[in-house]
């Protein structure tokens, strides 16, 4: 067995995993426009960075197939636009999904009168789909270079194949250094509200035969001190300019925790994570409906009325992360100049 | 409207709030032997770590009067052992289960052939639960002292009325604190898994129209940083002698995360919490049952067969704490030697 691929294209059609009803029942959901691609990426029928930009994409690569303006580069700039913006407007943390609809911006922008844009989008967002899975064999492997010997690592949310175009970040750094014979166990946080540790992460590993120990978020301190993790390794939505992270909320829990313990700290994420125009104080987190918190499978567990505050990402800041992993290689103890120069030198490569 | 009683004698019969299925349903199961009672405990029933041990009591005083031997020394001892082994053997971390059991055993070692052993032991019950509603205040009192101008403050799981023979320890003193006009909001984690936060606390405060905000223990930390709140304030499971503190899994995590942001950290317990007998490393953690992370209102929520880690609680070190707050006073900055001070000097007022 190993995980289902949680993207899909296949005849003319988007089929994405339903991930809110994993790991109970795999069922596909199928789609043939944007605006219904946009609110599956809003109700998490798909989620995690690099697999929303994936996503959106081909949302992009729906829209041009359904315009009636397949050959006229004024027709399709208009009838695209209102698909960009609401896949633009699904969610609004992670950057991965604005750097994939800025990819597609250029092609459009290249694209004259009569060239076949659906089908050149649509050729991106398979490109950008097969890219990331190569690019997350690079960082699982840049990471597992970093954890010596055998370790109990411990790791949040769900950074992995579902998460991605396959293999995953932060479990791809897993699933690196399982196969080079360095993980003796995983710890996964349940992550609530959405339970991706309980539903995804331990469902992936256990697919892979990799020993994980499912837990509450609230057991972090208790078991780092008890089990000794060497590593917290976890993904990213947005790597800021001076090396802050935004993660799923629990993430600076995790890193503040593991300091305190001396456990290491190490984000796994693809370049298409960092955003250079801002620092981590400034990127824009999520706030979700507080309903995914006074109640539980359709009972409210909350009294009538109650406040809730739902953010669905947190920003950990630089000075308590070890290593951020990107398919570049490794920022060591990240800051501004560091992460400037790590982006300057893969663009470098790159040309 | 005020938070109901969670220990009720009433008829003959002991009659517990079921604390699992509140906020929704208010409803009391009566139970007439120590048996049932033990049951009531480590199904969660009832909880909180004073209402056990004013259960317990009350549990004891079923036993005697269901025994055959009301006025026989030797044989209400035998009848009695049972029982008591059962209530001592119900849930293993919260030290004033085994304090209320003392009490009843030195009560039965002073009482004599002849003499009305389930009148006494019921009269004991009902002045236990009496004293720790005045103790509940005065450590309300002591605790809200602390607390300088108009402040957030954090708490976790439920150290309410409905945890103690009523106004609560953690919830005591933020009750105190309201009613001096100290109180601006307070943020209640909900607590999993088994959500005391979000059923039990946010629900005690809004019937006491003391604001509060609940969230995820994932977002601990954000909100530490962006509230500023200005203490965290919990209950206490057990007090070892070098003042490490067993509580509700989560509060080490809180310790960590507070001391990180400069918030102070609060312990609001009753004398019958402390154990000089040990010290933090030994207080024993239950273990519950893998199910209630790995399934969700009866559905599974992790794939069949992944191991869970389900501790309880956990144990925060003494250096993280600013005070322990009990209805003796302070401790600021507990150490060994100010604990046993502390229980010294109360022992010797008792006098």
């Amino acid at each position: 067995m190993s995980t289902p691929e949680a993207i899909l294209w296949q005849g003319d059609a988007l089929h994405l995993l339903d991930q809110r009803i994993l790991p109970g029942q795999v069922d596909y959901i199928t789609y043939r426009d944007a605006q219904a691609v946009a609110g599956a990426i809003r109700d998490m029928v798909v989620r995690g960075a690099p697999a929303i930009g994936i996503t959106a994409a081909y949302g992009m690569a729906l829209a041009a197939r359904n315009s009636p303006h397949q050959t006229s580069a004024g027709g399709w700039r208009d009838s695209l636009a209102a698909a960009r913006a609401a896949l633009a407007d699904s969610r609004p943390t992670a950057v991965n999904l604005f750097w994939a609809l800025q990819r597609c911006d250029e092609l459009l922008a290249r694209c004259g009168d009569g060239e076949h844009v659906a089908e050149q989008l649509l050729s991106l967002a398979k490109r950008l789909h097969a890219e990331d899975r190569e690019i997350n064999q690079r960082i699982g492997d840049h990471g597992a270079r970093l954890i010596e010997g055998h370790q109990t690592v411990y790791t949040h949310c769900n950074a992995g194949a579902l998460a991605t175009g396959g293999y995953g970040t932060a479990l791809g750094v897993i699933r690196s250094a399982f196969r080079d014979g360095k993980i003796a166990s995983v710890i996964a946080g349940e992550t609530r509200p959405w339970l991706q540790g309980a539903r995804l992460t331990s469902w992936e590993l256990m697919q892979d035969g990799i020993p994980v120990t499912l837990a509450i978020e609230g057991a972090a301190a208790q078991l780092m001190r008890q089990l000794r993790p060497a590593w917290v390794i976890v993904g990213a939505d947005r790597i800021a300019a001076n090396g802050d992270v935004a993660n799923k909320i629990g993430t600076y829990n995790l890193a503040i925790i593991a300091r305190h313990h001396g456990v290491k700290f190490m984000v796994a994420a693809p370049l298409s994570t960092f955003d250079a125009t801002l620092d981590g104080a400034d990127i824009p987190i999520e706030q979700r409906p507080a309903s995914e918190i006074t109640h539980n499978a359709g009972q409210a567990v909350a009294p009538g009325g109650v406040e809730a505050s739902n953010p669905a990402f947190d920003v950990t800041p630089a000075a308590l992360i070890d290593a951020i992993v990107s398919e570049a290689g490794v920022i060591f103890q990240p800051n501004r100049e560091k992460v400037l120069a790590h982006l300057q030198e893969a663009e470098h490569d790159r040309r």
